[in-house]
């Protein structure tokens, strides 16, 4: 469990395995490849795009819930996702034998889905090998007007009482969740750029895969955050999404090395402590 | 990692949640209601029914193996869901587009699946609330003929090179998996009360749900188990599929107190070391 600008995180997420973001004070996951035991119990996933590492979580999880009595799921996803995921839902319905309750909202890019009062969804177009979209969690909150801080309490009661409006809504992007993507969305969209707490794939790290090769298969490769570095305006950055090549310790030293100073404390990089990468068996 | 009876086993079960059990010695699981990081290399599955807790983990196995340039998995299963998972396989190549290349045997009860030269399945019809079926795992090795034990070896060599036939066939259930059922499978099928391992099913352990509740449910109850137990003639029982209500340390102090001597120290209670059971979280 990671806190990143107050944003409490839970993340397995290796490329090409498996990706479930659960951010547990949010009620939520980001993608569902498999189905963590606590992700269970969030009850809407966003999606990002129907490849099985990010999605094939997603029956476990609505079985389960519905087992343990809990309420139906919400899975938000690409407009152009939902048909075939209800298929694949009433296929699963009928191998099971039972109902697989859950609420499927399509989400056009640029579409806006709101979680609860407050707290809105926006999906944005991200640039993959299939259709895909990143999505943006945006606050609104109320806070004091700035010309009335410092006045003491008795007083803002009475101007409160007078009725006098003392707060000024304020919105602001949260969390922001890139999918699988070429770097290009950071530059498109501002709030990526702009959210606290930015949640980004980064596939590569160095030359043993090319920038080149990166970009082939709709990734993100160190070498263009660091040529981008300048735009982050985020107070955290998690990197996810990481091959599985790299060793735990190895990722995190060649991130720490090759960042600039400007990106090295704000990011951190998702690697997995359990265990060593997955060697490939002997045939 | 459990090692009963000679035979590797790695194993996850919580009833209702999920059932996978490794054999990493035989290259194989039973179910796939999840797919561990390490059930990744095993290219076989014998699949007992199509309940999403015991085979929602597939896709994510038949994907990942492709992605690593592994060998296309075999998937076994009772031939009346062969049609159902083919098309569930369908609509995921269509979400993934990719391959998910595979290969599917529909496998009547009665019949069997050559796993390699030595080792077969035998599927045995089973009792739950959808189409369902066992596993038994007969392995043929020779051992040398009873009248020739104790003999010289220049002496066995001798007569080998004149011809004799030293060896006999043997062969023998090796592992038995009933996966969800009644209890009657025990008395019906010789193989599972014969085999060396036996890893049967048991959901509830007391009074707190009954045999009655148990047995409408498909399911077996400690109480059933505790009457049938002069049948058993394993060397070792591995009982899954625990409800998650029971914790480990409870789960393991009933099953102590209440089997008779002549099985408990045979038997070995699959539980969750890791965490507490799931509460349900409020709504």
């Amino acid at each position: 469990m990671l806190e990143l600008a107050g944003v409490a995180v839970e993340a397995v997420s290796v490329g090409g395995v498996e990706t479930c973001i659960q951010l547990p004070g949010l009620g939520l996951c980001f993608d569902m490849g498999v189905c963590p035991r606590r992700a269970i119990r969030h009850p809407l996933v966003l999606f990002t795009h129907a490849h099985v590492d990010h999605m094939a979580g997603v029956v476990h999880h609505c079985a389960t819930r519905h087992m343990q009595g809990m309420a139906p799921p919400t899975y938000v996803m690409p407009a152009r996702n939902a048909e075939a995921f209800q298929d694949m839902l009433a296929v699963w319905r009928r191998l099971d034998g039972s109902d697989l309750p859950c609420r499927v909202v399509p989400l056009e890019a640029g579409g806006s889905f709101e979680i609860r009062p407050g707290l809105v969804a926006t999906a944005h177009p991200t640039i993959h090998r299939v259709v895909s979209q990143g999505y943006v969690l945006t606050e609104r909150r109320y806070k004091l007007r700035p010309e009335l801080a410092g006045l003491p309490g008795p007083e803002l009661a009475a101007r409160r009482a007078a009725g006098e409006r003392l707060t000024v809504e304020v919105a602001g992007p949260l969390v922001a969740f890139t999918g699988d993507s070429r770097i290009e969305v950071i530059e498109r969209v501002e709030d990526f750029r702009r959210a606290r707490l930015l949640i980004m794939e980064v596939t590569f790290l160095d030359e043993r895969v090319s920038v080149a090769r990166t970009r082939e298969k709709g990734h993100i490769h160190l070498d263009e955050v660091i040529e981008c570095a300048e735009l982050f305006q985020n107070e955290a950055i998690l990197l996810t999404h990481l091959s599985a090549r790299y060793g735990a310790a190895e990722g995190r030293r060649i991130v720490q090395r090759r960042l600039p100073p400007s990106l090295r404390d704000r990011v951190t990089l998702l690697v997995e402590e359990r265990e060593a990468p997955e060697r490939r068996p002997a045939p």
